[in-house]
């Protein structure tokens, strides 16, 4: 995949990220593109918000594509690493490939998916690991609570 | 886990599959219990009635438990064999314990939660099956959508 297409894209799933922090929320966001580059879905984590613990960024921007036949040629773009409840969605509904914005403040499954022919594009985005490293020194509660330790 | 209370608590699920079956809806049905047997959420597959695939009846029960501190000692019980998606999710939370109706019709991710260190006891029960296999004799294209297949 292109990095610049890569870095185009990701800037969709942050400005969800954006939208959540402006909320009081956890500042994960994600989107769904097709194959042609239409967006199909795009959300954000939204335990705080609508005290939701199902809604992650990456099932949010899934419920957003509504009913799809096949995920086959899908790009599943994400701020944050996806935690393992993530990894499963990208997997049990053959997402074909990952645009992760940071690894560095949580590392989720996307090893795991590699392996089982998900194709990884790990972007390493500066404004992602700040947002991220800003928030839970602000709230380490919550974010154990978002991912369950 | 004891074999009879396996069974009871199976019975919420299987009532929340049957209602999902009534509905229209794909027959798969979910309660989260806390250690003392407690429900803290129930729910159902919601593919069909509210057109969202990323509602699961275990992330449907999940979602109707709210927010919790922490999964320690938890049961998820479910109908049918977890997918990746929602194998994914019991990994994640630290749930500790599946309940599974029947893992004839689909096999999902119940291994490898086992693997690491998630209880599982799978009950086998004839009317989990029996549902399951009329509906994906009835609906095959609808039941392959909702696993991604």
């Amino acid at each position: 995949m292109d990095h610049t297409q890569a870095r185009r894209w990701l800037g969709t799933a942050v400005a969800e990220a954006r939208a959540g922090l402006a909320e009081g929320g956890i500042p994960i966001g994600a989107a769904l593109y097709d194959a042609h580059g239409t967006v199909l879905g795009r959300g954000r984590n939204r335990r705080v918000q609508d005290g939701d613990p199902s809604t992650h960024a990456e099932t949010a921007a899934f419920r957003a594509a509504g009913r799809q036949r096949s995920y086959r040629g899908t790009t599943m773009v994400t701020t944050l690493s996806p935690c393992w409840y993530c990894s499963g969605l990208v997997r049990q509904f053959g997402i074909s490939r990952v645009v992760i914005g940071e690894a560095v403040t949580f590392r989720g499954g996307h090893d795991w998916l590699a392996e089982h022919g998900v194709e990884i594009v790990l972007v390493d985005d500066p404004e992602c690991v700040a947002m991220m490293r800003d928030f839970i020194e602000d709230n380490p509660a919550l974010w154990h609570e978002d991912i369950g330790e």
